[in-house]
This record gives structure tokens, sequence and C-alpha cells, in this order.
């Protein structure tokens, strides 16, 4: 069966896996981290997801800091996105890299421009899906991320 | 012939390849990048190098952002430095950060401690080596690294 993931980065973010075929969830998780005194991403958890031989092609929402960020935060967040591309590179998984108000407009057409629009959307798509949790809009934006490459991106390169 | 690889991050950086045996350096070079209308790492070139089998570890040297840097250069040099330890993860090639202060401290001891210092040291340690530009430091800097973490990385853990 062929996967394709898409990817909400940072340490709050998320992954989900697509069946490219039918476009059903085979599974949405939050982004794997390890917490000691500073947060990190659990590296060889998020290679061991990519590395499933049926993952097609990676789509990570691109990432850029915002001016509120501080330098060091704006570094930390930087690492991480660079982190996950660059396990795609080692693993040799092609990515694509999304740019937010490219997939949005594809993918949250007419919805309000709100954070937690994301989660209307998904379960609009997903009657079967329940996201009780606010901050379960990380997960929806990965999922929406991955459709989105999987619809414009993958479809149109046929 | 096992092979060992200091690294100093940065679209400005270097990658030094060591002979694990007898320290001898294989290959030094600037590090792999593509220019647009932005600079990115050369991705495919970097786990080219890296995932020679030989390659037994990468020592890179651990990044931090610095006060005067923008949150835009923080963020663009943290996913630089992420995508390197991406690519040996995704790879599986064991890789230490190191400390500046630390591989410093034990590499460039009584030396003074100024940005080219790092060229006069190698100069020292490799009689055979010409480094006329003054931009080699961080080739200088990648190949301390690597050496540093051969000396006090590997061999105490043997």
């Amino acid at each position: 069966m062929d996967k394709i993931i898409g990817i909400d980065v940072g340490f709050s973010g998320a992954i989900a896996i697509i069946n490219a075929k039918d476009k059903s969830i085979i599974e949405l998780m939050d982004m794997p981290i390890i917490t000691t005194s500073a947060t990190e991403l659990n590296e060889n958890v998020i290679k061991e997801i990519l590395s499933d031989k049926d993952v097609k092609h990676v789509f990570i929402e691109k990432a850029q800091t915002m001016p509120q960020n501080g330098v060091v935060a704006s570094f930390r967040y930087g690492a991480g996105y660079g982190v996950i591309r660059g396990i795609c590179v080692g693993l040799g998984v092609p990515y694509s890299l999304c740019h937010p108000s490219t997939w949005k407009k594809k993918m949250m057409k007419d919805m309000p421009k709100e954070k937690y629009s994301s989660i209307l959307r998904v379960c609009q798509l997903y009657p079967g899906l329940v996201m009780p949790r606010k901050k379960d809009h990380n997960k929806a934006e990965a999922l929406l991320v991955g459709l989105y490459g999987l619809t414009c991106v993958l479809e149109n390169s046929n």
C-alpha cells in the first residue's frame, strides 16, 4: 500500500500518514520529541516512520520564522525543520516543501481564516474523525498538507 | 580504511574527511551549496559524502545562534545545521555534537584566541598543509573538530 506523509513542523507539530490510493488516514501522531532540559526531536523515531518502504513522498509545510520570535527560538525551530528534511535526504525519500499560503488556498477554500479552521475542515473531509482538543490543529494541518501534496503535486505529476 | 568526518556548519562551513587510523587528511572541502535567489545546502552532495560506508562517525560543531544575528539568519543557520544532523540520522551514521569551547580547549591549547588561529594550528599539525587564504579557517575548524572527535570521543570509548 503506497503511503504519503504530511508534516507540520515544530516541537508541537504532527505527522500524518495517508493511504495514497483512497486518502484514508493510516495514522495521525504528535511530533516525536524527547524532553530533557530542552526539547529535541526524537530523530530515530521520525526516521523509523519515514523509512517505511511504502512511503512514496513526504510533504512538509514550508517553515518560516515569525518576526515576534527571538533568535534562539528561530534557530531551534529552523534546526528541527532541517532535521526532518535531512532525514528524508538521508533515507532517499522524495520530499516537497509546501508553503502555508499555497496549501491553504487549495485546501481551506471558503473556510474562516482562523487557527482552528483546520480541525473543522478535516472533520468535514473525514466524517469518522473525532478531534475534541484544540491542540489537535497541528494534526489537522499535517493531514491537510499531506492531502494537498497528494492531490496537487503527485496527481499532477502523472 | 575507516574514516571520520568533521563538520563546521553554515553555508560558508566546511567538511573534513580524516583517516581514522593515522589522522591523515583524505579531503578538505567547502560546504556544498546551491545558490539561486537564496543559498541552500546541496543536500544530495552532502549525503553522498556521508554515505561512504567507511565513514564511522561524524563530528559536527555544535551550532548556536549569535545574539547579533537576526531571526531570519538564525532560522536559516538552524535549518542548515538540522539538515546535516538529519542526513546522519537518515543514513544511520553515528554523530556527535562538539561544543566550540570544548573542542577548542583541547585542540587550541596555548594558541591565541583569535579567529584565524585554527589555520595556524592545523599548519603546525600537518607540516605539508598549505592554507594561504584567510577564508580557509572554516576548513581548519572542520579538521580540528574531526581530530577532536577522533582523539577525545572515539579513542576514549574503546
